[in-house]
């Protein structure tokens, strides 16, 4: 599967023919979300071929119960799972009672599918042959309302062409829907009532086991020409589905069309006996509007999102269309509004990998959150980490850790982990590291140091604890180790002394050692209170900072580099330039234990450690590490080449800078990982805003202020974008020949550019 | 659940008194077989308490498909299960039309349960009250025939005590069975056919997807105090069982009596046509015969096999029951007489585990088959992997090796592997070396070489390839290494360096070498075969010795011990004895990343080195390595009491060894991996045979002589045991006194006795 079907252009997404082989994976691409809820580009009309239905409202999961080979000691009961919902944006069309079905067409012209970022719709047209002979001109328009999040709309049309047809819509609601990403076939919806009100109508189901009540909802209405039909549609109605019957006779060249308006009200925001009355009144509020009124509203809030996110590259309109896809899939999938949410690493574009929060969110989403929108978003995002504290230390109690000690899990929807592979959710445990990093990123970037007495100290605590146990004495090296690890590289597991790992550890006991002192001189209060909670004392502050000041880092003397982990140079040192192409990607051709054994890095390990704390170290000691680890990594993780891209543009290798933001600013658009039929890869695409902002844009935050180090790759003419820095909105321009500032508002902003500090003025463009 | 409920005796196992809870444990523990089917001791009655039920047939299984959390690459799609077979031993009993079930009855007297190992038959008798209150005293005997293999017989009767009682007897045919050990509810079985002839019954039945056609089949007798009745049966047929009610009527104090016989016929053996026809020759020689006459000959069979294989402890009823129990159910599981069959690790006593053939064969029984039986037997175990070497090349290409590298599957009934957890799968390869070092052992024991040109050369060719290529050359160390393995201490994963696993990989390159010269010299035809078919040339014979002479072990000089593997010394080496007592067994309280970084030893790793090639070390050297690990040693692993047994006695260091004896003997008996409800421990039977002949008998062979170096427990007054070697049967009597040998035969034998050479002539009593 190749998807260079992708049209470039620089504001949409357009595919061009039809192709069943491109169903599934135009599915994922084509996604619209709203932040409360988002759905795969599956088609409103019957689709007798391969597809993979998918509709999600963000928070509502299901605890699938945990299938393994063989049960390990600690493993989670229950994995959550991303649940496909009740689906509402169903259409079926017949003409002259033959159902429109475009795998069974016998001829599909001028096929055509947009996804415009600018505006925030999706559209798709073509003509079609029915099998009855009747050829008819098909265009939908389809979109998820920002301002009423609970509500989508969708416009039909249907055009016969060579004959005068009878054309039936028939909008239904079905919540017989089932899970691709299911354990055991357990049913996940228990449908509970269907209502109707003239032409709305309203499914009530909950899930099974968490209970999430939901109401979806719909109201039709048909037109011919444009002229509003007042015919009664006839009502079908079964367990789970709910469908009106409208039919119209057009004649050839006429217009038949419908409008839908459906969606959710769900209980986690609603009590559970309002959520119909609720849904009618958003019905209310759009039928109100209209469907072009609503449109224009949603031109006007995604037009609001990119004045203050959009990144633009002049010269090459792959990588301007791949970045705007990034920026635009981030903006579907989280929006800040709701502290219990976060960003799942598919979003609303699949169910893989369940869940929806990963360290990605810490360690790639939060700086480009940070930037494009107010602090709150990210402070909420922190907030998500603070209320799943308990269940961080359950979640470490269960693996023998004591006294408070957190474990934020792997993968988790309500702060319980629902992992099981002992080597991730058991040993991946950097994780709790990305966390109290995402502390400190914030209040550098933010200089909001309030988080922290309020609650960022007690998750540090718990982390700090957490790594002071997990740390042993090793006799032998009169050091404390970490065994039994798997880092960022998960082509590795079970190793011992991960550097990214112990590195990541000692630091949190660092930073939450001075953070307690920090908080006890300034917060008198709120130390009283989390030192109160937490009971910590001096003698166990002692204990943190006897692991701190001996913790042990793999060193090769030879090489002068950090050993990603003990051992590492006992391997067979081959780089990738030398491994068969037909050996890759290893993930896919090679048995695990071979990658276990080979040197292949799936995404940056070492390397993302000198990204975090970069200014521990010289560029000499990065460009070693850089040189050393990069041939030896396949980046067969979406999370990987954004690192690499920020470090190699820190290093002027521009060539390679250029490679990597192409492969992740394009890694669904292009596919390079075969798998984008499964949804999309969503936490990365925050990486690729990094790869541009921080890597080429060289933006660094540091004492306070912004600094830059503009760099641009050769095949670009300029690219621009804009951060919000402490309420403050500076927009950035990099061309070939020379950089500009321009700042918002009316305060003066002291900035570093390569290295000499400016001080930019409100509404004068500065030339460096 | 506490075992202590079963009798000391010297020959049999007995339970008394009934405990609803002790069923699924005794149904473990009373099992029988006969190397051809066997089963769990169910009652023949119908019992409505938890109960665990199973009739298995050798060598027929199926292969579910594959469970895993996530998939990895080199995974086996399918697993093979011991199958629960048709059950033919149900005879359902009512007295005045209320069924007996022992889990209703108001009342339960003198429960008395019997396993004669002498004689090789279970009996159970007991006294119940019927919620009808009839009381009846119920006596049964039940035998799997040692001589007609395919058939089995029950005798069954029940007396009504306190009235005069309507008695029916329902024996039934059952194909509608289940498997415990399912991962996807499969249905394993289809029905074809049943038919009926007189009190005869047949049921066809195929297992799904491996098609092994069997006939299960039944014939019914029914006496009253002991006359034969002639009536005839009502018969019962359903889809998937067929059964034959019997009503009679008895006074109080007068007995009703079933005899039945049963079995299989199975198309591993037999035409698929004939197999109704065989199982009625069968049932009319056993008819023929009668159950009395069934009874002697399984006596007189058994006895034969105690006559070579019994081991005698006087002094110790416990320690003499142990030993007799596990050299009982290696009979029961495994007799040597098909080349096709190998002893599964739970014989025919539960389903766990899947597969029949582990390393425990290798490793563990073929010195128990050797010794007492003729060495066909271990010959034929040789045959059966030499048969599978095309499927472990197979097995091996899977993962990435060429050139006709084998790598024998961890688990497997066909040669292929299903075993699916990738730290076992594909990394516990040291069970290639275990292989190779059976070829050794049986020439080393038997002195029939003939096996090497015929078959083993192939297999150690197919066995050194992989080594070679496994191992890579670490340019940090100047060697060759071998990452990313597990070795027998499986509460390791994904280590480098196992010293068990190189060590063995070094050996089995150059014993592959040596035989490859010695067949080159000594057999010309099979040498020119066997390197045609396996193209071996000079060149790769270099490149292998290349890999054995620079093989890295890990070494630390301050212990002046082989390290178990890379980096051991930087755990936290807390030994067992320091560990809290409700921490164990870790398996069951620690998560499986705390058992990993853990020190603790599963099963003996680096131990079993010096137990495989205990000439390549001197005694100073075993004590170290024996102190060292010992102490961090769980022995939650079956396998692992008796290695260690038997170092301590060569260490003289008695109490451990009896320690660990009685550990190995009384593994299932007293329950102390709290699981024989599963099934028992079979393969680790013989290795509490090695305990005492190996151990306390200090025998070797070395030089193609018989060495021994006798010890005894102080609890015992004495020990025998006999050996079977290259046709000369020695006996050996050990007591606190002295040792004396007895010849059986016509010709002289010279052993070597405390490292004196010595000359036993035929039937004269040698004391030393």
């Amino acid at each position: 599967m190749n998807l260079d079907y992708i049209k470039p252009d620089n504001w949409s997404i357009i595919e061009e023919g039809f192709n069943a082989d491109n169903v599934k994976s135009s599915e994922s691409i084509f996604s619209i979300g709203n932040g409360a809820m988002g759905q795969r580009a599956n088609f409103e009309e019957q689709y007798s071929g391969p597809t993979f239905q998918g509709s999600y409202i963000a928070g509502v999961y299901y605890p699938d119960k945990t299938r393994v080979g063989w049960w390990k000691n600690g493993y989670p009961e229950y994995f959550a799972k991303v649940l496909n919902a009740p689906s509402w944006i169903g259409i079926n069309v017949l003409v002259n009672k033959e159902p429109l079905d475009l795998f069974t067409c016998k001829e599909v012209k001028n096929f055509r599918r947009e996804l415009n970022m600018k505006e925030g719709w999706l559209s798709r047209s073509f003509e079609a042959t029915l099998p009855n002979n009747i050829q008819v001109e098909v265009s939908t328009k389809r979109f998820l309302s920002l301002d009423l999040d609970e509500v989508g709309a969708i416009k039909y049309q249907v055009k016969p062409l060579n004959s005068d047809a009878e054309i039936t819509f028939q909008p239904y609601l079905d919540s017989g829907i089932t899970n691709e990403d299911t354990n055991w076939d357990d049913k996940f919806w228990d449908t509970l009532q269907i209502t109707i009100e003239g032409e709305k109508a309203f499914i009530e189901a909950k899930t099974m086991k968490t209970e999430f009540y939901t109401c979806t909802f719909m109201e039709s209405s048909v037109f011919v020409n444009n002229e509003k039909q007042d015919q009664k549609p006839e009502i079908k109605r079964e367990s789970n589905a709910i469908a009106f019957h409208y039919t119209v006779h057009v004649a050839a060249g006429e217009t038949a069309s419908i409008h839908k308006f459906g969606g959710y009200t769900v209980d986690r925001k609603l009590e559970r006996s309002q959520l119909v009355s609720a849904a009618k009144n958003v019905l209310e509020t759009v039928i109100e509007h209209g469907f072009t009124t609503l449109l224009e509203k949603q031109k006007e809030a995604w037009s609001k999102i990119w004045e203050m996110s959009d990144i633009t590259i002049d010269g090459d309109v792959k990588a301007q269309q791949g970045i705007r896809f990034n920026i635009f899939q981030l903006n579907q999938t989280y929006l800040g509004k709701d502290s219990t949410l976060n960003i799942g690493p598919k979003g609303f574009t699949g169910e893989k990998y369940g869940g929806s929060t990963y360290w990605d969110t810490e360690a790639y989403c939060i700086p480009f959150y940070m930037a494009t929108k107010n602090e709150n978003v990210a402070r909420n995002l922190l907030k998500y980490r603070y209320n799943h504290l308990e269940k961080a230390i359950e979640n470490a109690e269960k693996l023998g850790f004591k006294n408070g000690a957190a474990l934020y899990p792997m993968v988790t929807m309500n702060g319980e982990e629902c992992h099981n592979e002992w080597e991730i959710t058991f040993e991946e445990i950097h994780r709790n590291g990305a966390i109290a990093f995402a502390i400190f990123n914030y209040y550098r970037y933010t200089g909001d140091f309030s988080y922290i007495p309020e609650m960022g100290l007690e998750v540090l605590i718990g982390i700090a604890r957490f790594w002071q146990q997990r740390a042993t004495f090793s006799e032998a090296r009169n050091k404390y180790v970490i065994l039994g690890v798997t880092g960022p590289n998960e082509y590795e597991n079970n190793i011992n002394n991960n550097w990214y790992t112990n590195y990541l550890a000692k630091w949190c006991i660092d930073y939450a050692l001075e953070n307690i002192e920090k908080v006890k001189e300034g917060y008198h209060d709120d130390y009283l209170r989390v030192s109160g909670k937490t009971k910590i004392t001096d003698k166990e502050l002692q204990e943190w900072q006897k692991v701190a000041d001996n913790m042990y880092f793999p060193y090769s003397e030879k090489h002068q580099i950090y050993l990603q982990q003990d051992g590492f140079l006992d391997k067979e040192l081959i780089t990738v330039a030398d491994l068969p192409q037909e050996d890759r990607p290893i993930n896919q051709k090679w048995s695990w234990d071979r990658i276990l054994r080979s040197p292949y890095i799936k995404q940056a390990d070492t390397l993302q450690g000198f990204y975090f704390f970069e200014d521990h170290f010289s560029i000499e000691e990065l460009k070693r590490h850089f040189d050393f680890y990069e041939p030896f990594t396949v980046h067969e993780s979406s999370l990987s080449p954004c690192v690499h891209s920020i470090q190699a543009a820190k290093l002027d290798q521009m060539e390679q800078a250029y490679t990597f933001y192409l492969r992740t600013s394009r890694l669904d658009l292009d596919d390079y990982n075969k798998e984008v039929e499964e949804g999309l890869h969503i936490t990365s695409m925050a990486g690729t805003w990094m790869s541009i902002v921080e890597g080429f844009g060289g933006m660094r935050v540091k004492e306070d202020m912004l600094n830059f180090e503009p760099r641009i790759p050769k095949e670009w003419q300029a690219y621009s974008f804009k951060v919000n820095f402490r309420e403050q909105i500076l927009k950035v321009n990099v061309s070939q020949k020379e950089t500009t500032f321009e700042l918002e508002g009316d305060t003066d902003l002291d900035i570093v550019v390569n290295n000499k500090q400016i001080t930019i003025s409100p509404n004068n463009l500065i030339k460096v």
